[in-house]
């Protein structure tokens, strides 16, 4: 029997004991966790993500902080604000929301946020960190830290297993695979570049698929029995959806399932974890204020 | 016929063109590379690790300046010299020799060298951009750096490759995967919990030897064909000789040189790279300050 690792119901857990948390953290310290988001310009869907992240604070009792600024906005002026979020007290974690227009370099902008309030662990001081084992990283990024999570609360044993991340980016590959590594997975990093991928892939007991193309996985290049998380999510056209699409992830999950011992669905899956671990690095933002 | 990797001739080239380069900067800009050596306490081995550095300075025209502090010294001490060092115009690299004496904390003192000057590599803000395509540390860490230097001289591609490093040391283990996955190798990290290591070390078409175990890699861990790279010296007992000790590699070497395509010994292969790497650091610290 294939397990779905219902990533909504275990994201959803994390956050009441995020909002025990919370709450306690009141209680004892008079200190509420604040997260400021700033959303640069009018994409959509950056907006529609600011807002599911707002909401998910308010759900636990978090306060966020709005900002939103013009599409005009200067480099200097983003900087700025971040400059002067970081010296906020009520302010423990701050999100830039990217995509950035083009006028500001990303990667400016992003290294501009204190580490101590990098609750998104994008800082790349944090990277290295990642797979050095008792070392800690100021912040764990989100996503690589909610496929860990999911693989612990489903009683997936890590140490010793080998486990092949297919994707390097900084964002979520090479991050996972780090953190894979520090918790003594064989780890085995696969890209583009790589030769006669699927003998590769099928050497995985812990399978994290982080490349960004629908469906890419087959069920030829996972091993059965393999555990399968999926970071894609990727639109893709259907025509029997009102909206003509739908969101699928890197693996063929429908043939998938059937020899995996278990798996994430998309959507479902990993991504309620990401929102789920950002407020949990701004709640740690929080009580390390609290502890100073 | 397997090819023996020549360390010792491979950095001679190396040192050679470094002089030359030493020489053009002085010509062109008026300014000698400097490397300031700090050794504390009485270890002969550090002595004599520092004393070789110094002369392989010295042959190329790096000047290099010796500090020698007690045994005694505090951290405070210790940090105070860093911090002058630091500021001096003619030092263009700091080396904080290791081991320090116990009441010294290596990372804080190895942390307190200025990301600038550290031509050993060590800082672990550069660790995770080793990873990452298109980005540069400040200073690759050296034997990791002579290792891919030796693949490149040997005309080893490494694209494509599979890649298994042994051991994830931040100095030499994990900094190698992380560079040979920069360069588009497949790379996978293993270590002590790897389960059924023989295995995993036979997939490697490049295997990097880094645990510290005399002899540990075996004929029946290496693919035929396989390129390895023993970063390991481990002393052990030999009666034959007058000192009564010898130097070996990680690999059994008179074993796996019959079935490798290309292998290197101990002494003799990753050894002479390191410092010439130092070099090559200390050289891009001077030139980075000619072109400020």
């Amino acid at each position: 029997m294939t397990t779905l690792i219902d990533g909504t119901a275990i994201a959803a857990t994390i956050r009441d004991e995020i909002k025990d948390d919370v709450a306690r953290l009141k209680a004892q310290h008079g200190i509420t966790p604040g997260l400021a988001t700033v959303l640069v310009g009018d994409d959509p869907a950056s907006a529609t993500y600011v807002r599911s992240k707002r909401k998910a604070c308010a759900e636990v009792g978090i306060e966020s902080f709005g900002y939103e600024l013009p599409a005009t906005t200067t480099q200097d002026e983003l900087l700025r604000l971040v400059a002067e979020l970081g010296q906020r007290a009520d302010v423990h974690g701050i999100l830039v929301q990217v995509p950035l227009p083009d006028q500001i370099d990303e990667k400016t902008a992003l290294d501009a946020v204190p580490i101590q309030k990098d609750v998104d662990g994008f800082n790349p001081a944090n990277l290295g960190v990642l797979g050095v084992k008792g070392q800690r990283p100021v912040f764990a990024p989100c996503t690589p830290q909610g496929c860990i999570e999911l693989l612990d609360r489903t009683g997936v044993k890590i140490a010793g297993k080998r486990a092949v991340v297919l994707g390097r980016s900084t964002i979520v590959g090479l991050p996972v695979a780090l953190m894979l590594l520090s918790r003594d997975a064989t780890v085995t990093l696969c890209h583009s570049k790589t030769v006669n991928l699927p003998s590769v892939t099928r050497e995985a007991d812990i399978l994290v698929a982080a490349i960004g193309k629908a469906h890419f996985v087959t069920a030829d290049m996972v091993k059965p029995g393999a555990v399968v998380i999926d970071v894609g999510t990727n639109r893709i056209a259907d025509p029997t959806r009102k909206s003509g699409s739908r969101l699928v992830g890197d693996v063929d999950f429908e043939a998938v399932k059937e020899i995996a011992a278990a798996i994430t669905p998309v959507p479902g899956g990993v991504g309620p974890m990401t929102i789920a671990m950002l407020l949990k690095n701004t709640l740690l933002a929080a009580r390390r204020r609290a502890e100073k």
